[in-house]
């Protein structure tokens, strides 16, 4: 089955944006190659709050060979042509799932993330730690949110930024330590 | 000059303790060498909520060798033989940097932390992420604080628990950029 994974920048203090949004603390690195990084997907979850920012950056497009889906009770379908538009994501990551294809990835949207975690349908964190403490901002997981277990799969230090990359499986979720869904 | 190193356990999601204090989610990790990991030190701060979670357990004294600084406006030093309390954390930290002897812990209490990292008085962040989302809880830091540049110094995995320790050097306090005290 396809694997959704969650992932993406991160404060050493748990923020993937500013308190405005701001990304001016991600910290490039020469020896990130983001092409091998995206390799592995054809499909994008995207949170109606990260889409809005992506719209003002003019960057809303899909790029050749990728779908994008955007979840939102508000957005009108008419008015974003090559989107998806869904207002309910459970359903939807449900049904993407069990069809073929490339994993799927979470893009932004920590208040996305929670809902997806909370059914069950997420199956790996992905976070590149960037070294700096933002001291607020946009979280990876908005509070409350349920506990989940992860398990280290890999890690790896890119020594010319500081940033450390960690990818985790979500070994089981909740606090009753529900397993999760067989794969 | 001694240097204030704040550090400990902390959930993937930036929490050093659950929503109410629960520490249940670390996992213990065969080759964590706690003798190894306090050695440096012969001086612990700890803030007031921290150490009257320690008196309810009934673990506020402090071992031979170590000093316990608690900070307070409320406590009384009368009540709390054997440990130094004091209202003015940025006044005791300055003096004790002055002083020769070991490394000084910042131990627990992220309010604590965040007071003396806009004061400039931490040099060293340094955490064990255990393999664990909590979805609430103490931040490592709570917000609103200011941003602190870090530079990655050294990591290392626990492969038994997943547990990744991240040693960081605060490299830069504040939006503005102020360099750090020169050491």
């Amino acid at each position: 089955m396809r694997l959704v994974r969650y992932g993406g920048a991160m404060s050493l203090d748990g923020y993937i944006a500013g308190p405005n949004g701001e990304y001016d603390w991600i910290v490039p690195d020469p020896d990130v190659d983001f092409g091998e990084m995206m390799a592995p997907f054809d499909t994008f979850l995207i949170g109606r709050k990260t889409f809005e920012t992506m719209l003002r950056a003019g960057n809303a497009k899909p790029p050749a060979g990728i779908d994008y889906f955007v979840f939102s009770n508000t957005l009108k379908a008419a008015d974003h042509p090559g989107v998806a538009i869904s207002n309910d994501p459970v359903h939807t990551v449900q049904e993407l799932r069990e069809k073929p294809g490339k994993d799927i990835a979470l893009f932004g949207g920590g208040d996305l993330f929670r809902t997806l975690l909370r059914a069950g349908l997420v199956d790996r964190v992905e976070v590149s730690i960037v070294p700096v403490l933002l001291g607020g901002g946009v979280p990876l997981l908005p509070q409350p949110a349920d506990r989940a277990k992860l398990k280290l799969r890999s890690q790896r230090v890119y020594e010319k930024s500081g940033t450390v990359r960690l990818e985790y499986e979500i070994a089981r979720y909740g606090l009753s330590n529900r397993t999760a869904p067989a794969r």
